[in-house]
Protein backbone atom coordinates (compact mmCIF):
# COMPACT_ATOMS: atom_id res chain seq x y z
CA UNK A 1 0.00 0.00 0.00
CA UNK A 2 1.08 3.41 -0.66
CA UNK A 3 0.81 6.08 1.88
CA UNK A 4 0.43 9.54 1.16
CA UNK A 5 1.06 11.67 3.75
CA UNK A 6 2.54 15.33 4.66
CA UNK A 7 3.35 16.55 8.01
CA UNK A 8 3.71 20.52 9.19
CA UNK A 9 4.09 21.87 12.76
CA UNK A 10 1.04 22.45 14.37
CA UNK A 11 0.09 26.42 15.54
CA UNK A 12 -1.52 27.51 18.47
CA UNK A 13 -4.92 27.92 16.19
CA UNK A 14 -4.80 24.23 14.13
CA UNK A 15 -7.03 22.12 16.32
CA UNK A 16 -9.78 24.90 15.66
CA UNK A 17 -8.94 25.01 12.20
CA UNK A 18 -9.24 21.08 11.83
CA UNK A 19 -12.89 21.58 13.75
CA UNK A 20 -14.04 24.56 11.30
CA UNK A 21 -12.98 22.15 7.99
CA UNK A 22 -15.41 19.95 9.30
CA UNK A 23 -13.43 17.10 10.72
CA UNK A 24 -14.59 14.63 12.81
CA UNK A 25 -12.83 13.12 16.45
CA UNK A 26 -12.12 9.58 16.29
CA UNK A 27 -10.13 9.11 19.16
CA UNK A 28 -6.56 9.57 21.13
CA UNK A 29 -3.58 6.67 20.61
CA UNK A 30 -0.44 6.78 23.15
CA UNK A 31 2.62 5.52 20.81
CA UNK A 32 5.50 3.96 21.76
CA UNK A 33 7.73 3.35 18.46
CA UNK A 34 10.75 1.83 18.22
CA UNK A 35 12.90 1.96 15.52
CA UNK A 36 15.33 -0.64 14.29
CA UNK A 37 18.36 -0.06 11.82
CA UNK A 38 19.84 -2.94 9.40
CA UNK A 39 23.87 -4.00 9.69
CA UNK A 40 23.05 -4.74 5.57
CA UNK A 41 22.65 -0.82 5.13
CA UNK A 42 22.09 2.20 6.57
CA UNK A 43 18.36 3.12 6.84
CA UNK A 44 19.51 6.65 7.40
CA UNK A 45 20.97 6.72 4.05
CA UNK A 46 18.51 4.50 2.26
CA UNK A 47 15.54 6.76 3.90
CA UNK A 48 13.59 3.35 4.87
CA UNK A 49 12.47 2.58 8.17
CA UNK A 50 11.80 -0.84 10.62
CA UNK A 51 9.66 0.18 13.45
CA UNK A 52 7.78 -1.54 16.01
CA UNK A 53 4.71 0.32 17.06
CA UNK A 54 3.03 -0.77 20.56
CA UNK A 55 -0.44 1.15 21.18
CA UNK A 56 -3.21 0.72 23.82
CA UNK A 57 -5.21 -1.96 21.26
CA UNK A 58 -2.36 -3.72 20.25
CA UNK A 59 1.29 -3.66 18.50
CA UNK A 60 1.90 -4.10 14.41
CA UNK A 61 5.70 -4.30 12.60
CA UNK A 62 5.89 -1.70 9.54
CA UNK A 63 8.16 -1.38 7.01
CA UNK A 64 8.53 1.72 5.01
CA UNK A 65 10.30 2.11 2.00
CA UNK A 66 12.21 5.19 0.38
CA UNK A 67 9.85 8.73 0.28
CA UNK A 68 8.58 8.73 -3.54
CA UNK A 69 8.36 12.21 -4.37
CA UNK A 70 10.21 15.37 -3.10
CA UNK A 71 7.18 17.10 -1.89
CA UNK A 72 5.30 14.55 0.32
CA UNK A 73 6.41 11.61 2.59
CA UNK A 74 4.74 9.16 0.22
CA UNK A 75 6.34 5.78 0.80
CA UNK A 76 5.62 2.19 0.16
CA UNK A 77 4.21 0.52 3.44
CA UNK A 78 4.19 -2.51 4.98
CA UNK A 79 2.42 -3.83 8.15
CA UNK A 80 1.64 -6.58 10.32
CA UNK A 81 -0.25 -6.84 13.34
CA UNK A 82 1.57 -9.12 15.96
CA UNK A 83 0.62 -9.69 19.56
CA UNK A 84 3.91 -9.70 21.54
CA UNK A 85 6.27 -6.60 20.79
CA UNK A 86 8.69 -7.76 23.07
CA UNK A 87 9.38 -11.18 21.55
CA UNK A 88 9.66 -9.21 18.00
CA UNK A 89 11.47 -6.90 19.70
CA UNK A 90 13.97 -9.94 20.21
CA UNK A 91 13.88 -11.63 16.96
CA UNK A 92 14.62 -8.38 14.96
CA UNK A 93 18.15 -7.81 17.52
CA UNK A 94 18.83 -11.70 17.07
CA UNK A 95 18.65 -11.55 13.41
CA UNK A 96 21.01 -8.62 13.74
CA UNK A 97 18.94 -5.15 13.89
CA UNK A 98 19.72 -2.48 16.33
CA UNK A 99 17.19 -0.78 17.99
CA UNK A 100 18.41 3.19 17.01
CA UNK A 101 15.70 4.82 18.88
CA UNK A 102 12.24 5.19 20.81
CA UNK A 103 9.61 8.11 19.89
CA UNK A 104 6.79 8.44 22.38
CA UNK A 105 3.75 10.22 21.52
CA UNK A 106 0.53 11.03 21.87
CA UNK A 107 -2.18 10.73 18.80
CA UNK A 108 -5.61 12.51 18.32
CA UNK A 109 -7.21 11.45 15.25
CA UNK A 110 -9.73 13.19 12.86
CA UNK A 111 -11.16 11.96 9.86
CA UNK A 112 -12.11 14.12 7.25
CA UNK A 113 -13.76 12.30 4.04
CA UNK A 114 -11.16 9.37 3.23
CA UNK A 115 -8.37 11.30 4.65
CA UNK A 116 -6.99 11.29 8.65
CA UNK A 117 -5.49 13.75 10.40
CA UNK A 118 -3.12 13.48 13.24
CA UNK A 119 -2.19 16.06 15.73
CA UNK A 120 0.65 14.93 17.23
CA UNK A 121 2.25 16.12 20.66
CA UNK A 122 5.50 14.11 20.33
CA UNK A 123 7.62 13.92 23.57
CA UNK A 124 11.22 16.10 23.19
CA UNK A 125 9.49 17.86 20.33
CA UNK A 126 6.27 19.42 20.54
CA UNK A 127 2.81 19.40 18.00
CA UNK A 128 2.71 18.51 14.47
CA UNK A 129 0.31 17.50 12.53
CA UNK A 130 0.00 14.67 10.20
CA UNK A 131 -2.55 14.68 6.85
CA UNK A 132 -2.88 11.00 5.40
CA UNK A 133 -4.13 9.39 2.72
CA UNK A 134 -4.11 5.34 2.23
CA UNK A 135 -5.23 3.57 -1.40
CA UNK A 136 -3.49 1.65 -4.33
CA UNK A 137 -4.42 4.08 -7.09
CA UNK A 138 -4.98 8.03 -7.91
CA UNK A 139 -1.35 8.24 -6.02
CA UNK A 140 -1.08 12.03 -7.79
CA UNK A 141 -5.14 12.62 -6.76
CA UNK A 142 -4.49 11.77 -2.99
CA UNK A 143 -1.54 13.54 -3.00
CA UNK A 144 -2.75 17.42 -4.07
CA UNK A 145 -5.45 16.38 -1.91
CA UNK A 146 -3.53 15.81 1.67
CA UNK A 147 -1.34 18.91 0.10
CA UNK A 148 -4.55 21.00 -0.04
CA UNK A 149 -5.77 20.65 3.13
CA UNK A 150 -2.36 21.52 4.43
CA UNK A 151 -3.14 24.66 3.15
CA UNK A 152 -6.94 25.43 4.08
CA UNK A 153 -5.29 25.10 7.63
CA UNK A 154 -2.67 27.75 7.06
CA UNK A 155 -0.17 25.11 7.20
CA UNK A 156 2.03 25.40 3.38
CA UNK A 157 5.38 24.40 5.10
CA UNK A 158 5.48 20.61 4.63
CA UNK A 159 8.18 18.69 6.92
CA UNK A 160 9.19 15.78 5.25
CA UNK A 161 11.49 14.38 7.38
CA UNK A 162 10.42 11.49 10.61
CA UNK A 163 10.28 11.97 13.96
CA UNK A 164 13.02 9.62 14.26
CA UNK A 165 14.99 12.44 12.26
CA UNK A 166 13.68 15.23 13.85
CA UNK A 167 14.82 14.04 16.97
CA UNK A 168 18.12 12.72 15.92
CA UNK A 169 18.64 16.79 14.89
CA UNK A 170 17.65 17.80 17.58
CA UNK A 171 20.68 15.49 19.41
CA UNK A 172 22.99 16.44 16.77
CA UNK A 173 22.62 20.51 17.89
CA UNK B 1 11.85 -19.97 26.08
CA UNK B 2 13.61 -23.18 25.11
CA UNK B 3 11.95 -26.22 23.06
CA UNK B 4 13.11 -29.61 24.32
CA UNK B 5 12.33 -31.50 21.39
CA UNK B 6 13.45 -34.91 19.86
CA UNK B 7 12.42 -36.69 16.54
CA UNK B 8 12.55 -40.00 15.07
CA UNK B 9 11.02 -41.48 11.48
CA UNK B 10 7.69 -43.22 12.35
CA UNK B 11 6.92 -46.90 12.48
CA UNK B 12 3.72 -48.60 11.03
CA UNK B 13 2.72 -49.54 15.06
CA UNK B 14 4.09 -45.76 16.24
CA UNK B 15 0.11 -44.32 16.59
CA UNK B 16 -0.85 -47.83 18.60
CA UNK B 17 1.93 -47.37 20.96
CA UNK B 18 1.14 -43.68 21.52
CA UNK B 19 -2.49 -44.46 22.46
CA UNK B 20 -1.36 -47.51 24.93
CA UNK B 21 0.79 -44.60 26.64
CA UNK B 22 -2.33 -42.52 27.44
CA UNK B 23 -1.88 -40.25 25.20
CA UNK B 24 -4.76 -37.93 24.44
CA UNK B 25 -5.68 -36.85 20.74
CA UNK B 26 -5.78 -32.15 20.95
CA UNK B 27 -6.34 -32.02 16.78
CA UNK B 28 -4.95 -31.77 13.34
CA UNK B 29 -3.29 -29.09 11.88
CA UNK B 30 -2.08 -27.90 8.30
CA UNK B 31 1.24 -26.45 8.37
CA UNK B 32 2.80 -24.61 5.51
CA UNK B 33 6.43 -23.58 6.39
CA UNK B 34 8.61 -20.68 4.79
CA UNK B 35 11.70 -20.77 5.36
CA UNK B 36 13.97 -17.56 5.20
CA UNK B 37 17.82 -17.80 4.93
CA UNK B 38 19.54 -14.24 6.13
CA UNK B 39 22.36 -12.28 3.99
CA UNK B 40 24.53 -12.16 7.16
CA UNK B 41 25.00 -14.72 8.14
CA UNK B 42 23.83 -18.52 6.20
CA UNK B 43 21.50 -20.28 8.18
CA UNK B 44 22.36 -23.44 7.37
CA UNK B 45 25.81 -23.24 8.59
CA UNK B 46 24.71 -20.99 11.67
CA UNK B 47 22.02 -23.50 12.65
CA UNK B 48 19.66 -20.78 13.10
CA UNK B 49 15.82 -20.87 11.24
CA UNK B 50 13.38 -17.93 10.57
CA UNK B 51 9.87 -19.29 9.37
CA UNK B 52 6.87 -18.19 8.59
CA UNK B 53 4.42 -20.89 9.64
CA UNK B 54 0.41 -20.79 8.64
CA UNK B 55 -1.87 -22.90 9.74
CA UNK B 56 -6.02 -22.89 9.84
CA UNK B 57 -6.29 -20.89 12.80
CA UNK B 58 -3.29 -18.09 12.21
CA UNK B 59 -0.04 -17.73 11.76
CA UNK B 60 3.35 -16.95 13.28
CA UNK B 61 6.64 -15.51 12.79
CA UNK B 62 9.50 -17.48 14.68
CA UNK B 63 12.81 -17.49 14.83
CA UNK B 64 15.11 -20.88 16.43
CA UNK B 65 18.58 -20.35 17.84
CA UNK B 66 21.20 -23.15 17.16
CA UNK B 67 20.84 -26.47 18.80
CA UNK B 68 22.36 -26.74 22.22
CA UNK B 69 23.32 -30.03 22.98
CA UNK B 70 24.53 -33.58 20.70
CA UNK B 71 21.42 -35.74 21.57
CA UNK B 72 18.24 -33.64 21.26
CA UNK B 73 16.21 -30.68 18.68
CA UNK B 74 16.35 -28.43 21.81
CA UNK B 75 16.91 -24.58 20.92
CA UNK B 76 16.39 -21.17 21.97
CA UNK B 77 12.86 -20.25 20.30
CA UNK B 78 10.91 -16.54 19.71
CA UNK B 79 7.61 -16.70 18.47
CA UNK B 80 4.96 -13.96 17.59
CA UNK B 81 1.62 -14.48 16.14
CA UNK B 82 0.49 -12.38 12.74
CA UNK B 83 -2.09 -11.51 11.23
CA UNK B 84 -0.80 -11.32 7.85
CA UNK B 85 1.49 -13.94 6.82
CA UNK B 86 2.12 -12.22 3.29
CA UNK B 87 2.73 -8.69 4.41
CA UNK B 88 5.44 -10.55 6.80
CA UNK B 89 6.79 -12.58 3.84
CA UNK B 90 7.10 -9.10 1.78
CA UNK B 91 8.66 -7.11 4.98
CA UNK B 92 11.08 -9.90 5.00
CA UNK B 93 12.38 -9.92 1.56
CA UNK B 94 12.53 -6.29 1.42
CA UNK B 95 14.47 -6.36 4.17
CA UNK B 96 17.22 -8.60 2.39
CA UNK B 97 16.09 -12.10 3.95
CA UNK B 98 15.63 -14.79 1.36
CA UNK B 99 12.51 -17.65 0.83
CA UNK B 100 14.73 -20.71 0.71
CA UNK B 101 12.38 -23.56 0.61
CA UNK B 102 8.52 -24.31 1.40
CA UNK B 103 7.72 -27.24 3.54
CA UNK B 104 4.44 -28.93 4.52
CA UNK B 105 2.63 -31.28 6.28
CA UNK B 106 -0.32 -32.66 7.73
CA UNK B 107 0.33 -32.92 11.81
CA UNK B 108 -1.84 -34.63 14.32
CA UNK B 109 -1.16 -33.97 17.61
CA UNK B 110 -1.32 -35.87 21.18
CA UNK B 111 -0.68 -34.42 24.87
CA UNK B 112 0.71 -36.89 27.35
CA UNK B 113 1.30 -35.10 30.90
CA UNK B 114 3.07 -31.83 30.08
CA UNK B 115 4.61 -33.21 26.16
CA UNK B 116 2.88 -32.59 22.98
CA UNK B 117 3.62 -35.63 20.88
CA UNK B 118 3.39 -34.91 17.23
CA UNK B 119 2.92 -37.34 14.06
CA UNK B 120 3.63 -35.68 11.09
CA UNK B 121 2.96 -36.54 7.59
CA UNK B 122 5.67 -34.80 5.46
CA UNK B 123 5.37 -33.57 2.30
CA UNK B 124 8.07 -35.67 0.17
CA UNK B 125 9.45 -37.12 3.32
CA UNK B 126 7.14 -39.56 4.76
CA UNK B 127 5.93 -39.80 8.70
CA UNK B 128 8.17 -38.89 11.66
CA UNK B 129 7.10 -37.88 15.61
CA UNK B 130 7.85 -35.44 17.57
CA UNK B 131 8.21 -34.96 20.91
CA UNK B 132 8.42 -31.93 22.86
CA UNK B 133 8.55 -30.18 26.24
CA UNK B 134 8.39 -26.88 26.75
CA UNK B 135 9.44 -24.54 30.05
CA UNK B 136 11.83 -22.12 31.60
CA UNK B 137 13.27 -24.26 33.61
CA UNK B 138 14.54 -28.09 34.72
CA UNK B 139 16.10 -28.24 30.99
CA UNK B 140 18.10 -31.99 31.71
CA UNK B 141 14.80 -33.29 33.26
CA UNK B 142 12.54 -32.53 30.13
CA UNK B 143 15.23 -33.63 27.50
CA UNK B 144 15.01 -36.70 29.61
CA UNK B 145 11.67 -37.18 29.85
CA UNK B 146 10.95 -36.78 25.93
CA UNK B 147 13.96 -39.37 25.61
CA UNK B 148 12.38 -41.91 27.30
CA UNK B 149 9.35 -41.40 25.71
CA UNK B 150 10.99 -42.12 22.17
CA UNK B 151 12.20 -45.09 23.94
CA UNK B 152 8.72 -46.29 25.45
CA UNK B 153 7.60 -45.90 21.83
CA UNK B 154 10.90 -47.95 20.03
CA UNK B 155 11.78 -45.27 18.57
CA UNK B 156 15.18 -44.76 20.29
CA UNK B 157 17.05 -43.61 16.97
CA UNK B 158 16.43 -39.54 17.02
CA UNK B 159 16.81 -37.48 14.15
CA UNK B 160 18.57 -34.17 14.41
CA UNK B 161 17.81 -33.06 10.95
CA UNK B 162 14.79 -30.41 10.69
CA UNK B 163 12.05 -31.07 7.95
CA UNK B 164 13.81 -28.42 5.66
CA UNK B 165 17.18 -30.00 5.82
CA UNK B 166 16.02 -33.18 5.42
CA UNK B 167 14.39 -32.13 2.55
CA UNK B 168 17.54 -30.49 1.27
CA UNK B 169 19.67 -33.21 1.63
CA UNK B 170 16.95 -35.44 -0.34
CA UNK B 171 17.36 -33.03 -3.17
CA UNK B 172 21.17 -33.54 -3.09
CA UNK B 173 21.03 -37.05 -3.57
Amino acid sequence: MIEVEVKARARADTLERILALGAILMGEENHRDLYFNSPFRDFRQSDEALRIRIKEEGARLTYKGPKMDAMTKSRLERTVQIDNPREMEQILTTLGFVLSAEVRKRRIKYSLGDVTLALDEVEGLGSFLEVEARGEADWEEQKEKVLSILRDLGLEESIRSSYLELLEEKRRE
